[in-house]
C-alpha cells in the first residue's frame, strides 16, 4: 500500500529539548516536512536527509503560503508520502491544525496528531511564572489577539474575561497591547494587576520585559519588544521575582560563536547553552573523506606488512573499519597487528568494535607513543597510522550560507589540514 | 562540588511517547526519582536502574505524602542530590509546580523547569477536539474542579466564565460535574452545547463520553466513567465527530497480552499499540547468563580447532563477543573460521561488529544450513554454536508480581529452552 499518511506535529515553544519523543520519532520517518516559521528549524535535523523540507511561512501577517494553499499542499503530499506537518507550539492551540485536519478527512488521508508542549504554558514556565498557583487562582485564559481576518476582536467577550479568569495568556498580542489592557481596566481587572511580556520564550534570546496593566504597554515599547510575544497577565506574575531560574543562569543573555567542525561542535555547544548562552555555529572547519582512498586502500591490501596500527581519532577508527570492510576485508585482518589508540574515546570505539589494544600511550603526542614502546627495537618496525579523513577549510561556506561576502570557492582537491 | 539539584518535569498527559526529549535526558541523569499517580510509570525506565524511586501518590483524594511532606523530601533530597520531580501533565497546570518551586527557592537549592504537554491540550486532541478553531473560538479556558480545602469553588467566576470563553476544559471535575453542567447553563451557556469527558486520555485505555450540558452527566454516570478524566464544554467538541483519529484505529480497544521475553516485547508491542491496542507485558520466559561459562570459555580456548560458528540469534552475538572479550581474547582470534547466522538480525549485528559472514542461510532451519554448504563434505567439520544465552520459564515470577497465586519457584539450575 503506497497510500501516505500526515502528522500533524507540535514542535513545542522554541526550546528544542521541549519536542517530544513521538514527534522526533515520525519525523525521523518523514517523506515530507512542512514547517512554519514557528517552529524551531534546529528539529529539522530529525528528519532524514532525504526528506523534501518546505517551509510555508507564517511569519506575523507575512504568509509565504496562504492557508489555503497549505491545506491543498498537505492533500497533494499526503495521499503518496509520509508528511510531517510541523508546527510551533501545539498543533491545536491556535495553530489552524483542526482546519487541516478537516482538509485532511475530506480527501480520506489518514492523519494523527502529535500534540505538543504550548508556548502558552512553557514561555511563562522559563520566565519564572506557573500559571496557576493555589494561593492566587484556579483558573487560566489562552486567547488570540489575531482572530479571523474582517472580525478583529470580536469573538473575545472581554467585558467577562477580564476578571473571569485568574490568569490571563495571550498570542499575538504585542500590537494591541495597549488596546488590551485599556479594555481589562475598563471591564474591572485593576490597573496594578501584573502582567509580563516575553518574546524569543525558552530560547537562549529570551526577553521578558514585566510591568502592570498600566504600565506595561510603555514599558514594551521603550523596550522595543517586538511579536511574536507572549504576554501573561495575572497575579501568579509576581511569582517572577523568586522563581527566574531561566534567566538567572550564568551565560544568559550571552552569544558564543562556535567554530569547532560542525560533528563535533554539538557537545561543546550543549554545555554552554545549559548555562543559558546563546551559542551560534559556525564551523570553520569541516571533516570530509579524503581525495583518495587509494593510499589507504594500498595499506589494507599489504596489512600484514605492518607492526603497528596507530589510530588518532574517533573518525579515524570509524572510517578504517568502514574501508576494510568496504574493501572485502574484516577486521580479522587485523590479526597479528599490536593496535595504539591516541585517547580515551579512541580506545573506547576499537573496544567497542571488539579489538583489544596493545598501547594507549599517557599523553597524546608522539613521543608519548616510542615512550609506551617501552625499550623495544623500533628500527624495522613498521607503523600504518590511517587518517582517513580530511578536514577542510569551509569559512568560506560557511560565510556564503550566513549571508556574507561570497569568497573564493575552496579548492575541491585541497591537501587538508589533518 | 556535591550540591544538589531539582528538576520539576512535566511527564505529559500518559502516551509515553508525548514525554520531552530534555525530560527524558534529565530523567536518564537522576540519583532520586519522586513521582506522582498521574505520571505514566513506563517513563521510569529512562532513569538509571540505581536511581532512587520515590512514589508521593495523589489518586485523587488519596494522597500517600502530604504536599507540605512532598515539599520537605524534594528539600531533603534536592541539597545533595540530583532529584527528578515527575509530575503528571505539565508541573505549573494545576500540578503545585509553583509551590514547590517556592520551597525549593527559600531552601537556596537551585531548580529547573522542564514543562511537559498539558493534558488539557493533548488529551481532547486525542479524543478528535482541537480546542481552539477559526470557525468557533479563539478563547480558552482552563479550571481546576479541584480547589484549596475549605473553600471549594470559590476561587472560580463561574458567572463570567460560562459565556467569556469559548471553550472550558475542567481538570478534576467529574464528581460534581451534574452542578458545573447546572451553573454554566444558569450563567447563560446554552443546554445544548457540546461536551466531553474524556478518561485515561492519550492511554490505549482511553474512553470518551460525548453529550450537551443538559445530557452528560447522566450519560457518564450510566458508563460508569470515574475520575481521573478531562471534561470539554463548547462547540469544537462537535469536531469529534469527523476528526476522530485515535479511537478509530483498528485494533483501539483491544487488550493483547504479549508473552515474550521482556528484552525482545517491545518491537512487537510498539506495532500493536501503533494500531491501537493496549499491551499487557506478561513474560513467561527470561533471557539471562548461562549457569556456567565454562562451556563457552573451553570452546573459546581451542577456537582454532573449530571450523564454522554458527550464530542463532542476536543476544548469542552479544554475549559470545563479551565473553571472548571477558577472556583476553579480541574478535581477530575469529581468524580463519567461516560464519554463519541464522536470520538478518543475527548477520546484521555481525557485521556492525565488522565481521563478514560467509553464509546466511535462505531458510532458519538446521537443515538449511546444510544446504548452504553445498555440497562441501561435511564430515570431519567441526561446528561451534554458541548460545550463550539460557531462557527461563519465568511465568511463576510474572504470575507473582501481578499478584496471582504464589507458585513454586523455578529451579534455578533449569536447563532452559533455548
Amino acid at each position: 500500500m503506497a497510500k501516505g499518511k500526515v502528522y500533524l506535529v507540535g514542535a513545542g515553544p522554541g526550546d528544542p529539548g521541549l519536542f517530544t519523543l513521538k514527534g522526533r520519532d515520525v519525523l525521523a520517518q518523514a517523506e515530507v516536512v512542512i514547517y512554519d516559521y514557528l517552529a524551531n528549524e534546529e528539529l529539522l535535523e530529525f528528519a532524514p536527509p532525504q526528506a523534501e523540507r518546505i517551509y510555508v511561512g507564517k511569519k506575523g501577517g507575512d504568509h509565504t503560503l496562504s492557508q489555503e494553499d497549505i491545506n491543498r499542499l498537505l492533500v497533494e503530499k499526503g495521499r503518496e508520502h509520509l508528511v510531517v506537518r510541523l508546527k510551533g507550539g501545539d498543533p491545536f492551540i491556535f495553530g489552524r491544525g483542526g482546519e487541516e485536519a478537516e482538509e485532511l478527512v475530506a480527501a480520506r488521508i489518514p492523519f494523527e496528531v502529535v500534540p505538543g508542549v504550548t508556548a502558552a504554558v512553557a514561555v511563562p514556565a522559563y520566565a519564572g511564572i506557573p500559571l496557576s498557583h493555589r494561593d492566587f487562582t484556579a483558573s487560566i485564559g489562552l486567547v488570540t489577539g489575531h482572530e479571523r481576518d474582517g472580525k478583529e476582536e470580536s469573538n473575545i467577550a472581554w467585558d467577562k474575561l477580564a476578571c473571569g479568569v485568574g490568569t490571563l495568556v495571550l498570542f499575538m498580542g504585542v500590537k494591541n497591547l495597549a488596546e488590551i489592557c485599556r479594555k481589562l481596566i475598563f471591564h474591572g481587572r485593576p490597573a496594578e494587576t501584573p502582567v509580563a511580556v516575553i518574546r524569543w520564550g525558552t530560547t537562549p534570546r529570551q526577553q521578558t520585559v514585566a510591568g502592570t496593566l498600566e504600565s506595561i504597554a510603555d514599558r514594551v515599547r521603550q523596550a522595543g519588544l517586538k511579536p511574536p510575544a507572549i504576554i501573561v497577565v495575572g497575579e501568579v506574575v509576581g511569582l517572577r521575582d523568586t522563581l527566574n531560574w531561566f534567566e538567572s543562569r550564568p551565560l544568559f543573555g550571552r552569544s558564543i560563536i562556535v567554530t569547532r567542525a560542525r560533528e563535533q561542535a554539538s557537545d561543546f555547544k550543549e554545555i554552554l547553552q545549559r548555562l543559558g548562552a546563546h551559542c551560534i555555529e559556525f564551523p570553520t572547519i569541516g571533516i570530509e573523506p579524503p581525495p583518495s582512498w587509494e593510499p589507504l586502500d594500498a595499506a589494507i591490501a599489504r596489512l600484514s606488512s605492518y607492526h603497528w596500527i596507530i589510530f588518532t581519532s574517533v573518525n579515524g577508527v570509524e572510517f578504517f573499519l568502514q574501508r576494510l570492510f568496504a574493501t572485502g576485508c574484516d577486521v580479522r585482518e587485523l590479526k597479528g597487528l599490536r593496535l595504539c589508540a591516541i585517547g580515551p574515546k579512541t580506545a573506547e570505539v576499537l573496544e567497542r568494535h571488539g579489538l583489544r589494544l596493545d598501547l594507549i600511550p599517557e599523553e597524546y603526542r608522539a613521543e608519548s607513543i616510542l615512550d609506551g614502546l617501552s625499550g623495544e627495537p623500533v628500527t624495522g618496525l613498521r607503523f600504518l597510522m590511517p587518517r582517513a579523513l580530511a578536514a577542510r577549510d569551509i569559512l568560506p561556506e560557511t560565510l556564503r550560507r550566513r549571508g556574507g561576502p561570497a569568497p573564493q570557492p575552496a579548492a575541491p582537491d585541497s591537501p587538508g589540514v589533518g
